[in-house]
């Protein structure tokens, strides 16, 4: 196995507004399957590729300074896409990794990634769950979600908390999270069909569609007659402002993810900041990969616990082949997943 | 003294714009100058009282929930209005509080304020620093600097610090404050005069004057070339979104007061929520009441130190007379004052 053709997804084109299949191709590199000897390298097959919407803020012309993204994680035309992902060792020079181990990290949305240091790499313990799960429930949104509500937030049990985007890959975990530790929950969603699944299989108190709703303000307010707590925010936009004026004294929106902002397809939230001061509401935003190894080790084992005993519920939404790739990110924007969207790139 | 001639300042109307001096009146009560025995009643005689922009908030006909300022502070017309100050006892019935002891308290922009009970008011020693002192710097707004920077911001030494509304009398605290801690501070005001005075008698690292520039975020920029790490809010809208723009990753955001959403004469902080997100980015509303008791010894304490040893200057803007106070309410949002805006509304 010296020589690899190599599928990957890349951009035409910047992407500045709600990505269409159109702005994507799929192109072919010859690539060596050689390691160098002592290097370190590892080569992934990757198996399943975690998509997230958050990506379409490193394929804009200005993703550096103006949009608070780091320039490394750029993405360029032509440019392989990066994101966390599940795959197979098919080649290494990594005292730590051999042949057919699978492995955990940043892999490419590409038939195969070359590490030329296999650092960055973790080994899976493979026996017990499906292996997407290791992007998605145990993966960053896991702890996107369970950080982000426990840490960030501090919940008291019986608090009131809203979650936006709820059927969504973090959503849907934060508002178990919440439930299993004794929080009133109500999520919204854009579809009957996922408020359906919220008030059921997913035990939310309640749950409503926006897109019925006209006055978003008001709306929430008959679900929170007694105010809000906390808030976790995925989307930003008119939704944060509704929030921030049901929200009571005291109150925490975490900032997990401004989707209305991301294209151009909603507008920015225009605060009260009168409301932010006399109601001492916190606004914090925050990112996953600041927690400590340590908090990580706490939220695989709270994670794992929950789901051995069947308590949280995991949504995958999985589609199959690379090809399928820029349709599942383009439904990441429409709304079509439900739950933590995945595309399996080959067979186990 | 029986029976005392009360003369007090009254909205004619709800004020919801920007306060003109023909929206006060002054009018005249008569009071009973007599406390029921075992009453703890106290009659006190307004010596200082203090001029804030917030109190404009209780002003508006919408005043409860729909802007969080609690439905009992409310003021409607007719009614006096209540703010902290400094007096003279007059007469009492408490056992704390003899006539002629001087006192601080929620006192009425009146000539006479009456206690039916006098548990609220705190006896002031008078010997070391003017009287003035207690509503300002060692009162309502010192507190509020010292506690929305030290406590809200948490700041580290060297940071880079932004201050709105510098030459305020919140702001012009948080600045010294901040020097004084040995962080790098950036003031704004809106006239060359503040400017100088912040640069040259408040030790300010540098200030300007935002009415100069037409572009806020390039300015605030020029400024900070190595980004803000905290920004001490004194005045919401644009300068809010400027220095979001221009914050440090784990940039705190003090949100203290919101003078452009006080009044309708600027527009609301539209805020970008991915650099919140991406920055990870705090904004934290607060009010000093918030504070414990052993908090304020704190603050008292610190602020008695650095007064006493000359090291933070005390800025107040005194009118007098009882009829200078709505133009002197008038200035704050004509940016007139220049730090504490206090009424001497009787002598010593």
């Amino acid at each position: 196995m010296e020589v690899l053709k190599n599928k990957f997804i890349t951009i035409k084109a910047h992407v500045e507004d709600a990505p269409q299949e159109c702005m994507f191709e799929l192109k072919t590199q010859i690539i060596l399957g050689l390691l160098e000897p002592e290097s370190n390298g590892v080569i992934v097959k990757c198996l399943y590729a975690s998509i997230d919407p958050a990506q379409i803020n490193r394929m804009k012309t200005q993703c550096s300074s103006q949009t608070s993204v780091a320039p490394a994680s750029k993405i360029t035309p032509g440019m392989m896409i990066s994101g966390s992902g599940v795959g197979r060792v098919v080649a290494s020079k990594h005292p730590d990794f051999q042949k057919n181990d699978i492995v955990y990290g940043s892999l490419e949305w590409a038939e195969y990634t070359i590490f030329k240091n296999g650092n960055m790499l973790w080994k899976l313990d493979t026996k017990e769950f499906p292996l997407s799960y290791h992007i998605g429930v145990f993966g960053t949104s896991g702890l996107t979600a369970y950080g982000g509500f426990f840490h960030i937030c501090k919940p008291k049990k019986g608090e009131k908390v809203f979650v936006s985007a709820a059927a969504g890959s973090v959503g849907n975990l934060v508002g178990q999270y919440a439930k299993l530790f004794g929080c009133y929950v109500v999520g919204c969603a854009g579809s009957k069909q996922k408020v359906d699944l919220l008030k059921g299989k997913l035990g939310f108190d309640d749950a409503f569609n926006y897109k019925e709703d006209v006055d978003l303000k008001s709306t929430i307010q008959r679900y929170f007659p007694d105010g809000i707590d906390i808030y976790f925010d995925n989307v930003g936009g008119e939704m944060l402002e509704a929030a921030i004026a049901n929200m009571n004294n005291f109150g925490r929106v975490a900032a997990c993810g401004a989707m209305s902002d991301y294209t151009n397809s909603g507008k920015r939230a225009t605060l009260n900041m009168m409301d932010v001061t006399y109601k001492r509401i916190t606004i914090k935003g925050f990112l996953s990969l600041d927690f400590s190894s340590e908090y990580i080790k706490d939220f695989i084992s709270t994670t794992t616990d929950y789901v051995r005993a069947g308590e949280l519920c995991v949504l995958e939404d999985i589609s199959h082949g690379i090809e399928s790739i820029p349709y599942a990110f383009n439904g990441l924007f429409q709304g079509r997943n439900i739950g933590k969207q995945i595309v399996q790139i080959s067979e186990e």
